[in-house]
């Protein structure tokens, strides 16, 4: 066994479900099965109870506690029948089962929480062929049919070694918040590539936009390809999806989530390490806290009137922050970086890192050049009055230091909130905007978990550092 | 008359020598052309002494106190004849008139005052043909006699306004301090437009580069034009002289200078004002020293072992100038403005502006894409010593904040000096480089006087707030 071999090995004995687990999770299944099973037959529906996702898959990792059971009803109901009457029949099923959760994706569906498994209950369509599916969850058990009959001679092991590595790169997770890879997608990628290595190597030659071809014939994937294009001009990688060819499965996933990947793979090609499936990041409160007196990190705090969907809430504080940057950078702050956090539900805490917190009182002004009088006569009345010099410059254009209206950044995010309050759910809310100091820092830490900080302030990720040869 | 008639009288009221002054220069000359042609006389030299520049061509401003004395010697002399000769001969022959200085041009030449006018006298080359110019000063002659023959009909007092206007303005004077235009561009322009008004009224459409017909015939100007335009191919004006069709009489203008006729003549015309006539800048050192809480301006003051020519030390001042510019552009300063002084013989005075003296602690380092392994082992490798974040941004591009190695401005400039002390004669000098307090700027003031201060830290050119509507 090579060095290479024995790593790969050694990560897979720590991310298989142990027996127990699966012995868990297969029992929950059977109970929840068992009550949807005895209420539907009681109401006289005839519907198929099954399971879908990574554990149906056998793609799961130890540790998620997460499954995934639809309820496929008959062709002849319609959409509204599904939403409705086949949401409330799974509602009263498993009422008793544990505590349930009312969930909104394009439909609603049932969270229930079992032991300390989370089971998401999802009513669907019994379809003959995915060219029928008329809801977007209608696709799912296409996809565990031909994941199931592709992911052969242990490639799920494959598929296992490839999620863990993205979770630990960060490219894992297709919600908004992440906007990476799905378990779907890491699926397809090894089938499509034969193996974690074989995805690595492939990935390691990628050269954004990337096309893989996940349908094998290679006439299929022109065509789909062709159609993909056209229709996710802004994608940056493309899948299609086997079940449905003009679907990309990837449509979703960021640039950065892509470049990671790339990187991440062509240095774990270079210099193997088990850092790559952990998702560590070299961060230290203490270091952290004394590096604030030389730096600028500014904190806006957000909160929307009412509990939002993950998605929204994590999509609307995200176009917060991005306003927030846009509102500095025009105000000549040199923005380092930025980060978005939420609850998912109603709070959202944006930390931007700033050049320096308060700019020069006075600033440069360029005016117009030489030639537009009527331009050089405004700029000159607008600025005698505050400027300690005015003149023409070398390139002919009237120039001005004049003194700055505003100083501070957090002056400026208090006096413009309209300027970055710009999303439905917060145009409302009052802003709470601070420098970070230690004393804050370590109230963030207590009140919002050190994940964000780590996030958003560690020095370095760990698996970056195996980059150097 | 008109407001403006009433306005250009009483500008040339003020401008206009006295009879008294008159007198005096007359005086000074005969004495000198008496002296000289004595002694030449003696030393059985033919030689033809003669009144040059604004004097002769009775277009100098009262006040001024020079006049050019030209000692034409025989065409079948050499030049070394001329160049030593030539000049013992002046030397000798006005040593006694008043104190004499020897001065550097294209040539030696001698330099004497009597009473309190300052008298040039330079040996050239009686020619009878402008082709037959052998050196630079040979041309003056026949610039007289092209002058005199053109300056008709009171003309002479529109290039005394035009001249005045001009200094007013900050437009005046061809040395390389200045670059602007010289007294023989004023009267070529005067003599081409027909009058002060009809100068200021074509400047005031002029657009870069310009090119001003001061050869009458369309098809003569428009063949040296031709010819210019390549020999001088970064002028921003082209006046052909008259004397000399393939020289340019503003090869020197430079675009600010230019910029800055073109919008006072604009301004003039919209709004007469005597102003325009007055070289003045609203200034004073309180106002200035009270602003300089939230300004930095860094003043570095250099010096060369030995006296220079003035055109030398000016030029190698502003290179000195424009290096630190670089320097500190290059090290994130924002240069709001710069400036140079000069003794015209040996000290150098640059002062700069700049956002602030000392920027942030740390720094944003942009590193490589992530599609370039090598380049980014070599990032990660640099920075993470010093870094307190490094990461992968939204481009996929390398980042990190690191300590910044050198903070302040006037450090910067201390530790490399040889970055910007490029020019020969003073490559070996030892900068001293400050940041402007109230108490440097009483010292600058009492050292070098005012004037420099006024130039480079005054609020603004008095003429510049007449261009407000």
């Amino acid at each position: 066994m090579t060095d290479l071999e024995a790593l790969l090995k050694s990560v897979l004995d720590e991310i298989t479900p142990t027996p127990h687990e699966r012995e868990k999770i297969t029992r929950v299944y059977e109970i929840i099965k068992t009550r949807l099973e005895e209420h539907l037959r009681r109401n006289n529906v005839w519907a198929e109870v099954t399971l879908q996702g990574s554990v149906a898959h056998d793609t799961w990792l130890r540790g998620d506690r997460d499954i995934d059971v639809f309820v496929l009803y008959p062709e002849d109901w319609s959409v509204a029948d599904v939403k409705t009457k086949g949401f409330e029949l799974i509602k009263e099923a498993v009422r008793d089962v544990g505590r349930v959760e009312i969930r909104y994706a394009e439909h609603p569906y049932i969270r229930v929480f079992v032991e300390d498994v989370e089971a998401d209950i999802v009513p669907a369509y019994k379809l003959s062929s995915p060219s029928r599916i008329r809801t977007a969850v209608d696709r799912t058990p296409f996809h565990t049919e031909f994941v199931n009959s592709h992911l052969k001679g242990g490639l799920n092991n494959d598929v296992r070694l490839l999620k863990k590595f993205m979770k630990g790169i960060g490219s894992y997770g297709a919600e908004i918040k992440t906007k990476g890879f799905s378990g779907y997608a890491v699926e397809l990628l090894v089938i499509a590539y034969g193996g974690f290595l074989d995805v690595l190597r492939a990935a390691s030659e990628w050269r954004p936009p990337v096309y893989v071809n996940t349908l094998g014939e290679e006439w299929l994937f022109r065509r789909s390809v062709e159609v993909l294009t056209k229709r996710y001009p802004d994608s940056v990688i493309y899948m299609p999806d086997p079940v449905d060819h003009a679907r990309n499965v990837t449509a979703a996933v960021s640039f950065e989530k892509l470049a990671r990947f790339i990187l991440a793979s062509k240095c774990f090609l270079r210099h193997p390490s088990k850092t790559f499936f952990e998702n560590r990041v070299e961060y230290d409160l203490e270091t952290l806290e004394s590096s604030l007196g030389g730096r600028c990190i500014v904190v806006v705090e957000v909160e929307s009137e009412k509990p939002l969907p993950p998605e929204v809430v994590w999509g609307e504080v995200d176009r917060v922050r991005d306003r927030c940057v846009k509102l500095l950078s025009g105000h000549d702050f040199l923005v380092y970086h930025s980060s978005a956090w939420t609850d998912d539900s109603r709070k959202g805490v944006i930390v931007v890192e700033l050049d320096e917190c308060a700019k020069p009182a006075y600033k440069l002004y360029e005016g117009p050049p030489f030639s537009e009088l009527d331009r050089v006569s405004d700029f000159v009345s607008k600025h005698i009055g505050k400027s300690v010099k005015l003149w023409l410059d070398r390139d002919g254009r009237l120039m001005s230091v004049s003194r700055r209206p505003v100083l501070r950044a957090v002056e400026l995010l208090e006096s413009k909130q309209r300027e970055y309050l710009v999303s439905p759910h917060f145009k409302a809310s009052s802003p709470t905007v601070y420098e970070l100091t230690p004393a804050k820092l370590k109230e963030i830490a207590s009140k919002y978990g050190e994940e964000f900080l780590r996030a958003s302030l560690g020095k370095v990720e760990s698996w970056l550092l195996e980059c150097t040869s």
